[in-house]
């Protein structure tokens, strides 16, 4: 199974590429991961456009099983906030668009899930990510690692019937790709 | 000059055509209007790819030459107006695909240049747009008045260039269709 976990954002798009070779846990292994980066001076919408663009490439070039996206963080500034929902929705156009199964993760969830608690700090979840993974460094830059962190969080819990997953849809149905 | 004018929403999205036959104000028609449905217990991600297919098809079959989407109204729920933001943001995504112009307008600027004041009601909105494109009726229902008002407001400001717009980008510099 292939999980394309995203970090959405406007700037910096973090995203991760996880295959699970079989059901046991730890048989995951990374494929890619990096950032779509848009420039802050371009209009919003040709910003969404390359972040958009980004992702459907990614989809078409790794045919992953499951997209996972993180949820919204809820910024102290309401206007940040919504703008990240701009990004977060052509992120989740691109999956619905490739018929993938898009899974919507907080980030107290996938900090749980790849570390054992919502309360994780940023360098316990990258400290986390890179021993699951066994990479020799932490993913770069930051927002990659974020992505990669919602990629593994996804295959956990899909493979892991009794994790509690409040807001995770049902794993997928459709036959898996050869 | 033919506008696309939208108001985004994940339930309903508002759309309205107009075309300005001449320099003139008040040479504006309504080409069609009508809403865009999401049935509301779908997944987020479905409910984007309806409405970025219905605004995608929209400007397939009208060939606008500009799109002009209203900007987002802060709900008091942040949750509210975050889920608006992924709508707003596949809509925008669809007119950068179709390599419009791409206007964004404040509620008050739209109000202001239909009805001449920031603080109009909607009444008055919907009052202003069925004199202005000589209806026999008010647009209903009042999500595609509004994206009838978006594409009027539109229309004015950029036929008109000592109107104050503020967030408006220029006038488009492509030869108009024929």
């Amino acid at each position: 199974m292939i999980v394309l976990g995203i970090d959405p954002g406007t700037a910096n798009t973090g995203y991760g590429v996880v295959r699970g070779d079989d059901a046991r846990l730890g048989g995951a292994s990374l494929v890619e991961c990096g950032v779509i980066r848009t420039r802050p001076r371009d209009p919003l919408a040709s910003r969404l456009h390359e972040i958009f663009e980004g992702v459907s490439e990614l989809i078409a070039r790794h045919q992953p099983d499951a997209l996972c996206v993180e949820d919204v963080f809820y910024a102290k500034n309401v206007r940040t906030t919504v703008v990240l929902g701009h990004a977060r929705g052509v992120v989740l156009l691109a999956g619905a668009r490739a018929n993938l199964t898009v899974h919507e993760l907080p980030p107290a969830e996938i900090k749980k899930a790849v570390v054992g608690t919502g309360a994780a700090t940023k360098e316990q979840v990258q400290f986390m990510v890179t021993r699951l993974l066994r990479l020799k460094s932490v993913p770069q830059p930051a927002d990659a690692a974020d992505g990669v962190a919602a990629a593994l969080a996804c295959l956990m819990a899909v493979r892991v019937p009794q994790f509690s997953m409040t807001p995770l849809s049902p794993p997928p149905t459709r036959v898996a790709r050869a």
